[in-house]
């Protein structure tokens, strides 16, 4: 089978790669048909690592994936040939003690998808527990289905924020993350979603969304517009997706007493944070890690419209061009949000 | 000043009533502007009482109320003269043991208007604690303004329900608290909100709003259509807005395992409950009662767009014809949702 | 190997059985060493049946156990031969929608032993998932191991409660749950629990615990002992656990404004619930259905000193006399709050 | 009326002072019989301010305090004359924002004793409203009764750790906050408290209090015995008390997955936090501000002898040598927990 392969740092193949897939009873047989590129995917192509997980090998890239389900295992009772679905990266062991919590995604023994020494889905067909692959309503596209994964990562932080109807939110960072993170707050219940960035065309996407208000931090201070128009409260809940100290050590002039700050971006070291600042407003800081339990209602939100990830999708190439695709997402940092490669349908 | 007066059950006068109001360092005087006649209202003049509460007095009916304030008291600082405002009706003592809890909504010595001995709002002007008024934005009508009390009771609703973005909820009992709740919890992160009634043509104007399907239950058990929608899982939230005794018996077969249930309607005697059957499924059960610290929030959902309540205004009758509005308000109990009362502008 | 088999409602024997057992590669051998004779393997006996639960081939009873680890599976890390145990008798699928959520106690595909048509751990050997088998400490005895279980309702039961330090606490009914409950709220968190019963020589067994406090109802209403000890506030936390109509009616008396009440006692039909007495005070209502996530935790309590659970096992008879110890258990009920049958040690 | 007067930085005057008292409908005058001297009365002595708070003025010192009513407002309806008491120095405005949403603590407006230009109580009398005054019972010690500030620290940080019953507990940092906090999460449903210092004086006073265990950081990283003691999970609850920056870098490798840490300590500037180290367990961070609705939990543990205080009591002075008390305070910082100093009786 043909499969998108980092080969080494830098060096990407379109070739066949030996890869034994055997279907276990509880698992499916998937036909891929679409895959988004992911920042890690790039990083590992452009850097060979993230932090400790090197690329020692040869490895399939690629775990944003939706696709049609092949064939299915003995004791699979929720899917059935045919079926549309996109699938979570990560697994598992489902009896770890994280696991028996409910937070399986903190389980240290996880195993995810292009991850040194796992490999992703860049390849026509790939073997998947069926717990970890959700059906896709009928007019939910695949292109949805592969957004689905990122888009986790923003339910994952607006379920920690525990966001409460009529909460006012702030992001700092309007990278893929932060729009995916300001989406499900604003889908989440939250009245009114303030986005703030340097990178005025990442903020004419994502303020086109009805609800979300920008802020270029070149114009003005984020805290000044958010002490404006909460009449000096704050935010009820402040996301920080930049990962930036800055911006990190600013958090607690954005949030409301009692408030909530959720960090998701991530900063490559320790940085500094204000703690008598968060003290002072008694804020609770969340830090969110992937997801858990949470593709059923990103799908349940996409199906019902309540949120429309389409318009963050910048670029379809097919999978013959997915070395150009990763060409153009090291390229393009700045003006797309997420390149998507589309398999031949079969 | 004038006032619609409940002079005793059954009788209602539009007259003078001497009414002494004074001004306190932390209160404004309000002109009321626009006042939405409730069930509980209309209880009062058709029974004399609810529960406890004997009418033994003439007393001012109205607690749903928007206006403009005429006056401030010497030590408020959030509002001025001009500010379009709406008021919470519930006044606690603020240093009651509930009210330093945050749940002022649950102090004993709670003061509500129009609730005997306590008069209401139909009138001309008010004098109000500050504390208990909100300020409207300029885009958010009078009407809206009104409407902002009964909505809070389904926003108190969606909040004990602790709403997960993408949940998928359940109301029994289109009435208008159960429209109210419905409203809420889609705003308030639902994916998807089912709403149960026999009565036709509640669910028609409940149906309207997109993201909330209609279950007339003279057609089909709600139990089956939620099973069918969500695979034999369940309802993640079911609020009960009937307080009719099949619909409480019938909830554990509604929800999902560990799931919640909110119980909004108010069943006038002690009703059965399936003890075992929520167990089975460890539901959490929520009960509501009025509302404390939603106003805010409820007006940015209001102010955002994303709760629009005036298609629930069924008429708007001149503070002149109250009478007549509250005759109305008994008769057409199944097609009105909501009559207002409107004051001449000054 | 000898079983104490139930033949068929009323009939016992201890007689081989056979049963075979595979050891996975996830699971251990157990010697059995001590098990606790529970409510429900009586009632199995007397009624032979629970709910839709229907003994219909001769079945092994027990399911609080505790023992020594014989052998282990190829991918057992935690366990090592010798260990001495304690085992959770409810197994999930780990893949199940509620066990990926954390909340394995209500998957619907749990199999428990000694309920129809599994099999319970009253034979010399069992062979059980690692994952569901805790070590004991050195110094938690095999009887404390195997009031683990039984212990484990009244936790889920605090916890479930969300006790905030200093809560007071209220218990109805003082049976063998209603005992564990007190004991788990105590240790929990709670400055005081009050558990009441009619039954004077229950409440002498848990009321020499200091810190728990008797109310026998026939004295006095329970209701006017917490009014009186609280100044009219009400308790934090009330654990139903009688499962009398007459208790789940009269819970709203019991707490305080915003107060949380545990549903944990089981009436056999529906009862009557006082939902306007439980919305007048904004309640909080939990359930609980058996556990999950408890053992590592109730064995801290223990094995810390914080709970004591000795004084609660009336009698020790050994494997040969388990028919005697079932009738005992059957007729003792009123004075006996326990009692374990102790396998030969090997 | 003789009070301990801060004069300036570094001189205490025992001195008359005029001192304006009105006695309003809602107030209690009482008798102050026990003040607890603490570090932040110390540190306003040495140095003259503490952050934005500098004394300009001469101020009374004290704000730890129990002493029998004397004579009550009108509407005071919980307390009575002889009474015994102690109060909660800080008071919100009880109808600002934060005061109605339950965390009057955060409430900006609250004026506290003994922060400039709030004067403390080292007086004999004191004004002091009656929803702020708690009730001591009868066999709780003036004593006990002034030491119920800075428990409430400690409680508060149990609060917002929402123990589980039978987590395990680590406190870095073993000054007075630490050892309350330690107590507090014991008396909480801990089953266990790990607290680490390099002084070891103080942890040979916390350590023997049974259920505490003390870890000298000279002699063995925290990590590895939590590590250890664990199994490699890590500890439930990470509360950190020392506000050293060492100590807030280390954090993430004390906690479970999905565990919580409270920030305690005030560290003097912002300091360096390891935020993907918090990412990578998915830690849930809280903070602590004083705090609200505490007292009432604290009497109750005490009074039922869940919690004895006594031991950290190292030192009861006479009022007429407050400024002993206060020089002894400075001196013997390393060895000594709370000084106290009494009134003389009336």
């Amino acid at each position: 089978m043909k499969a998108l392969v980092l080969e080494e740092k830098g060096k990407l193949s379109l070739r066949d790669f030996p890869l034994e897939q055997h279907l276990g009873p509880g698992d499916v047989r998937i036909a891929i048909r679409t895959v988004g590129v992911c920042g890690s995917d790039v990083h590992y192509y452009t850097h060979g690592k993230i932090g400790p997980f090197v690329v020692e090998e040869p490895m399939i890239l690629g775990h944003e994936a939706a696709g049609v389900v092949l064939e299915i295992g003995s004791e699979v009772t929720h899917l059935k040939v045919g079926d549309r679905v996109c699938m979570e990266p990560g697994l598992p062991d489902p009896t770890s003690r994280a696991s028996k919590l409910g937070i399986y995604n903190v389980d240290p023994s996880v195993r995810f998808w292009a991850t040194p020494p796992v490999h992703g889905c860049l390849t026509p067909e790939v073997v998947h527990p069926a717990a970890f692959t959700y059906k896709l309503p009928a007019h939910v596209s695949f292109a949805e289905g592969a957004m689905v994964e990122p888009f986790a990562i923003g339910m994952q932080s607006a379920l920690r924020a525990r966001i409460q109807p009529g909460d006012i939110a702030v992001v700092t960072g309007a990278g893929p993350i932060g729009m995916m993170t300001a989406l499900a707050a604003l889908a989440g219940g939250c009245a009114k979603v303030y986005i703030a960035d340097l990178a005025q065309p990442k903020l004419d996407i994502i303020g086109a969304y009805e609800g979300i208000e920008t802020i270029n931090i070149r114009d003005r201070p984020v805290a000044d517009v958010i002490a404006e128009t909460t009449d000096g409260w704050g935010a009820d809940v402040v996301f920080e997706c930049s990962g930036a100290a800055p911006a990190v050590l600013g958090l607690p002039a954005l949030a409301r007493p009692g408030g909530a700050v959720v960090l998701v971006g991530m900063p490559v070291d320790p940085v500094p944070v204000d703690v008598v600042g968060l003290q002072a407003k008694e804020l609770r800081v969340e830090t969110v890690f992937r997801y858990a339990n949470i593709y059923d209602r990103a799908i349940a939100l996409i199906a019902a419209g309540k949120v429309d990830l389409t318009p963050l999708i910048s670029a379809t190439l097919p999978f013959a061009d997915s070395i150009a695709a990763f060409d153009r997402a090291v390229e393009a940092r700045e003006t797309d949000v997420k390149i998507q490669i589309e398999m031949p349908s079969r």
